[in-house]
């Protein structure tokens, strides 16, 4: 029950990158300086700052940044003495153009992020980032979505572009404890560089999921302070501390401190309490992105059936972001078939 | 990773007695009708209505009703077409009195609770609710605070009296996967009544850990709507639900109608989202009282010493309810100590 490889655990806060969805991409200069100097004194390890959909992020399409996530970067590796500042790039999103200003701007590692099945487009941004001296991750989202062997395919690819670690990436919040230990255990024995686990707590998993990730030999984690992410929010980081704690296990990050950040710091902040509500639950149970549920509640409406049926059928077929047509399609299917 | 007992798992929703502490005992006739109704018309198998420290609760010390629960208990047995009404009794606070009432009023199951070292203060009411031909279940309340062997023996001194269930109850919310395992294992082993698991979220593990409880034959299992119960609430019901959904196992409840009544119903009644927060998560890493947060704030304030600390010490020496006056002796041990 305790971590099974010999390179040490290290945590990726995600509250100010992920944590950005669910404040609507609001964070102000002063927010990023105090959360993450609260962090940095209590030891975190990486700090990711970007718009909730990684650099370049800030569009009419993914919602416009109140503050120029350049800014943010800034203000966050100004404040850090231990800490490090990290990025989020989605190829296709950001550019190598943003990489490198992040870069510039402080940033040390950037988690190159791509759907579980298009590594490939993750080759030149992995590489740009070796070049640049940062250290480069793989993030396959959606991981749920493809069978294991095809997971561990693009964990590979990933690998030979440079990737020094893949990360299982759970977006729709969906995966099953016995799902996340076969996958993490795969890829374990399929790859050379690390593994990560990035959770979302929309069946109440995400720090149980964790903990199976970490005992299956994940070492590179991810978790929001307060639960600060999208959905019903990530796997809790002070309380995956508090309970790697109880197990003997000490990551050199302050847990009391984690505790005061959280409770003084960051519940401010929050525009709403990250909880298990009727969205994050059908997006968990259904395995499918949250873009996706305003879109099936109209069609429900439109053709008379539950939108949680259109989401499960959704689920099934693998839809994917940009295949928003299909929802109407099998709106119109389950209709007939009533 | 399905149940593995022939016995079926039935699931008592606590969200009228657990979470009667979460909105300070305030609940109305007209909330209980409503939650009822729609807990029935999901095929709920059972509903506890009580005050949150079980019947005759409403008192200076513990915190008055709003109404008095007789009123609430008969509200609810109206509604229910299939479900059935449940109530929870502590020793001390409940009488044999108040336990006929109820079941007068058409209550069918009562769980008698004790502190987990003090089994045999339940042997009376046990018995009268087995003549009273109630179903009659154990509560092994903070049943992470005795050794397992100790939990076994008391669990034994119930099923004597009659219990047809005995529960481990983690009243702080402070077992850890492992340790729910090891706890319903050994109870599977040592009694032939029913095991039964209630958790609380309060180190974010209340689903994974009933799974685990599930998984080693615990057919018993308490969960709340929305959360909705004491400190960051109990094993969230629809999450579960959706879950156990997820891995092919199918309790008759309905799913959708869960979270439509969890959505419409239950959240605009509460009064706050339960969350993991700073007194919760202490409590569940210490493993005490949520009645020890406020004098361990006020002794560390007095005594100079982080009230987290103080928290920790009492969870070591298996502090009990009455034992407040120990905090103050704790507090100036750890000044002393500094």
């Amino acid at each position: 029950m305790i971590p099974t490889s010999t390179v040490p655990v290290r945590i990726t806060e995600v509250c100010l990158r992920d944590g950005s969805h669910a404040v609507a991409h609001q964070f102000t200069v002063e927010q990023v300086r105090e959360v993450t100097r609260a962090l940095d004194d209590a030891g975190m390890h990486y700090i990711e700052v970007s718009h909730g959909d990684g650099l370049g992020g800030s569009t009419l399409q993914y919602g416009r940044s109140l503050v120029d996530e350049m800014k943010l970067i800034e203000a966050a590796v100004e404040q850090c003495k231990q800490s490090k500042v990290a990025v989020l790039l989605i190829p296709g999103i950001g550019t190598v153009h943003e990489l490198k200003q992040a870069h510039s701007l402080g940033a040390k590692l950037v988690r190159v992020a791509t759907h579980v099945t298009e590594a490939d487009v993750s080759a030149q941004h992995l590489q740009v980032a070796r070049e640049l001296g940062m250290e480069a991750l793989g993030f396959l989202m959606m991981a749920h979505s493809a069978p294991v062997d095809v997971l561990v395919e693009q964990a590979k690819l990933m690998e030979s572009y440079g990737a020094q670690a893949v990360y299982v990436t759970d977006s729709a919040g969906t995966l099953l404890p016995e799902q996340v230990q076969e996958r993490v255990r795969a890829l374990r024995n399929a790859v050379s560089c690390e593994i990560g686990f990035h959770a979302h707590n929309n069946l109440s998993l995400a720090v149980a999921n964790t903990l199976i990730a970490i005992q299956e030999g994940a070492t590179r984690i991810d978790s929001s302070v307060r639960c600060l992410g999208a959905g019903s929010g990530n796997t809790q980081t002070e309380a995956l501390l508090a309970v790697l704690e109880r197990r003997g296990v000490d990551l050199g990050i302050d847990l009391f401190k984690m505790m005061d950040l959280a409770e003084d710091i960051v519940a401010p902040i929050m525009h709403r309490v990250p909880e298990v509500n009727k969205g994050s639950l059908a997006m968990g149970f259904a395995g499918v992105y949250s873009s996706f549920l305003l879109h099936a509640e109209r069609a429900g409406k439109r053709f008379g059936v539950d939108p949680r049926n259109i989401l499960i059928e959704l689920g099934r077929r693998k839809a994917v972001g940009g295949q928003e047509d299909m929802i109407v399609d099998v709106a119109a299917e389950l209709a007939k078939q009533k």
